[in-house]
């Protein structure tokens, strides 16, 4: 194994700006060897801004590069599976933002290209990289709450995305709901067996031109019959709100943030501060460590601790939502179950 | 109208004491007249403890004594029902605990005598009285959170009743939830439309065995779309567990409690505080503000804020949830309405 | 000793009002005899409110009558140290509000009567009866913080009295700090060596007219070198502001109050929260809690957790921040010890 | 002005490496050319970690490069004074860790010297650039306070440092309390008119045995009689303790820490969360934003924020506390005022 990985990074948008920084000087085991976007002004004005030596607007050259051990993508959504199926293909390791694709057959293309080539595909589910999600599940693991009977999970955006975004995205459940998928999953270290989804476009018209809701309600029944429920909006009218919460027999565990600069300001009405805007602050040093992670992976041979199959699982969670809000009824995830052979 | 409302008491247990104490001296309209309970004992006690001048074992002998001018009834659940009826047909004023009766007929037996006897019948869900939820309405009702659009309402109780107070609770929708279903009704101002419950059997074999449920998720949605969510537990693991969130276009309020003692501990493993523990500390001075409110409304006239018509409401949830939960399908309220002339 | 407790009270104002709804319900060792007002009216309208048998406008009369075994001072402050010595005299058990006196002199003379009678003095200084206040103090004697080694008092009302109030009140240090100094010689278990006083007149053109001071900050070195620190201002900005701090070896503990409602409200400005505004909202279950203790030393013999001889010790200390403001030099609270056979 | 800054480090140190780890890639204008420092190794590895092209043990050597525009300095104390000077008659721009000197006539002739050379100097005083204490300091200024009246300030170690380092650190007040001198300097806007300092040696042994001390209250009172408290301790028992208070006639601000993990536990003893543990954790941020702020500076012009002077002052302070502690008296800084000429 290397002692020191070059990384690819393909996509130069905001979240790829994000991780460039990173790769460029936050992990003492990766080089950022090349920046990749088809839009190729977006490639040029990241190399200089991280001081990384290479760029090209065609990501797939990047793969046929013996030199680069390793692929962070960071594209836009229709491009990750085909881009996980040929850097695999070329035995690149994978680091790829959620989700691999917005359906599930391209999800399995693309597990299979994966586990043919025995190369490692970690998905960028940041909560899992966060302090307190990590703590949270440290202390679920070793029993310190008992027997976990419940969670509950919920996130909401600040504002809307524009229309743009919306169009593309695959919708509440696959695009946003499915960090609250993964996360449950995880904490609860089981899988759902039932799932009821209630929703509404209640913050903007655009939801309901484009079919979609942008307020959600979710239930969910686990293996073991504890229960979970998930809340979501478009639109929080304060800021960037995540915040879990998991009861058991022994006491609970409340992770969140509110405040935002450790400022308090008192005056005759009353007592104020601000609150965390953004899922980038919020979330500033996950980002971060989910590519320390995956460098350090890459070097000692670790497995990444979120995989494809805790990708598809997600989705498939997603599929069950839409079901059930379809039919108005709740939904087992199994339908969507990954028969063998079919990938 | 009176300006001293005579009150008899009927019930001398643990809610019942509390109220004895709030009219027998904080309430400056109020005279304590009479205690009653079935188990003379009881009321002894009682009536010296608040230095009440009389007692009684017969509850309907008080409801002959033209004197008294309002009941408050503390009794056993079984006996609300029968005690609303007979003493509206006395003319007298009626405050109820929570809730009329475990079946929604003996409930439109007691309504609609209330109804023919046109005196007051004012329900105890204490939550409405409290100032911080009092406070959330107001600010609502002010417009200060735009349109509405969620609320999640959670309730947990610090460890499970006795077997005995189980048995004949009605189960967990109406003897536990039955509050959460009034706070939304309220809060959100709205009908709920459709209701889905997910409920197990977690806390304690006693619920398996009594065919009941200890831990629960429900969604609801109510008229104009908006969302909701409760969620109850038996058993916290850390206390008594009472927060709801409201959500709107322009803002978020959260109500809640947790620290109990003013004082923070600070040590080599981190930061500690006490938690509120019970309802009694929790709703401490609600259960006083409500029996201000019935015995001031009786005096100047002004409605009960929460009546039978509430209590029917909010048991006509629990009767959904129910249903849902047996179903395995989300459920329309509308199923339990009161049909014309079915009194 | 008796079984139940005869109490008149002293005094018919503000703080009088609060003793007697206490006294007339809340304790069921204290039965309120009579109410006493040399403002006749005043103690009319408060035996109606509360339901006294009795009222006079000759506070002097109570003591003469052998059916009151205690009185609760509650009056001007210059009444209560006349009163102490005839109440003394007349063996009644005595409740007084802060301070004993305005000066050692008149404090020292009531000191000696109740010596000489034999009945019990307790002072009150609310906040030794404060739940966090004297969780605080148990855990400090259990150790639980290791070795103290400093405090830190602040003290901030919302705003100024009135000048006709400000004109008898004896000055900040006497007025305002002497809580402040009982609390900290109770937390630390000490008695202060040394005093710096520093204050300014800033708040409002009154004091300055007074000669008085209502920004303090005070400087304080305990028997065991241990150190404290007192700020204090006439007006906060922002409610009633009372903070303790006490540090140790092993830990801290921080005492106070923010919140009065426990809700928050979110929205695009950040979280917002109300805050206490008022002593009696703050210490409303210590001055409850204070009257039970004195009539249940009453009945079983426990002496008073706070006596005549610590608000000596806090006048004391008042004595030497003055002396310290006036001298611009750390002052020795040792000057004002009491000589043997002054008083 | 250069729009690329080259820096060169001087100290290879704990703090020489943080912002090692800053200059290398978190500021697009400032170039990482070179590392001194006189223990050879420590600069050879940290340019391995932080990729720097060149190290030398020869602090001096850097100052004679022209290539370089700009030194940091985080050598040892001692040693920087004569690096201000050496660096000053050179020609570079200036960044230095607190102290200049451990006494005035060091400083003295170290400002004299940057005066002289007309380049700038600006100190670590990393409060400054943290976002809480900014965003107060422009609510202060922005009048959001109203008229300011009081300050209180605190700071804790989380443990005394070894006993090697607080030989050479200057005592209390130079090594930690001028951090809260310049703080409250900023913060108020004013020079402070007199000083009282109390102190003790409770932590441990070894400050006795240095004549040091480790725990320290210090009142103030500024220009315009507003009043002020600092309190320190070498050990806190429960981490790293900031904490600053300011109070004006329309409201207050709180600025501090606790929490570090967001996350609550919640169990039958209570709730529980983490705090924040080391001052590099607290002021993370800040460390980045002081370096950026001087290489932009360097770039456009803007005068550094903090310089020589306030560095001189905050000494001032320290000396007049000290001063105040040796005589049992309130002393006046002004006594340790600069004569013209002296230099």
């Amino acid at each position: 194994m290397p002692d020191q990985v070059r990384v690819a990074l393909i996509g130069a948008g905001r979240i790829g700006q994000r991780h460039a920084a990173t790769l460029a000087s936050a992990i003492p085991g990766a080089e950022l060897a090349v920046i990749a976007d088809v839009h190729g002004p977006s490639a040029t004005t990241l190399v200089d801004k991280v001081r990384c030596p290479r760029w090209t607007d065609d990501p797939r050259a990047v793969l046929e590069d013996a030199n680069i051990d390793a692929i962070v993508i960071a594209s836009s959504t229709d491009s990750h599976a085909p881009l996980i199926v040929a850097a695999a293909e070329a035995g690149k390791q994978i680091f790829c933002e959620k989700p691999i694709a917005l359906d599930l057959e391209a999800t399995d293309r693309a597990l299979d290209a994966v586990e043919r080539a025995g190369v490692r595909l970690q998905m960028g589910f940041q909560r899992r990289f966060d302090k307190a999600y990590h703590a949270a599940k440290e202390l679920i693991d070793a029993g310190a709450l008992g027997h976990i009977e419940a969670i509950r999970d919920t996130m909401r955006d600040p504002s809307p995305a524009p229309r743009a975004y919306l169009e593309t995205s695959g919708g509440l459940y696959r695009d946003m709901t499915i960090h609250n998928f993964d996360c449950v999953r995880w904490m609860m270290g089981q899988e759902v067996n039932q799932i009821f989804a209630m929703g509404s476009a209640l913050v903007s018209p655009v939801f309901r031109e484009l079919r979609d809701i942008d307020t959600s309600v979710i239930s969910l029944r686990f293996s073991d019959d504890s229960l979970g429920v998930i809340d979501n909006s478009r639109r929080s009218g304060f800021g960037y709100d995540v915040r879990t919460e998991i009861f058991g027999s022994e006491g609970a565990l409340m992770i969140g943030y509110s405040r935002d600069t450790p400022m308090l300001r008192l005056d005759a009405n009353g007592i104020h501060s601000d609150h965390i805007h953004w899922f980038l602050e919020r979330f500033d040093q996950a980002y971060i460590d989910e590519l320390k992670v995956f460098v350090d992976g890459i070097i000692d041979g670790t497995p990444p601790p979120v995989d494809g199959y805790d990708a598809r699982a997600a989705m498939v969670l997603a599929y069950a939502a839409e079901a059930s809000l379809r039919e108005n009824a709740p939904v087992s995830p199994s339908r969507f179950a990954r028969t063998v052979g079919e990938g």
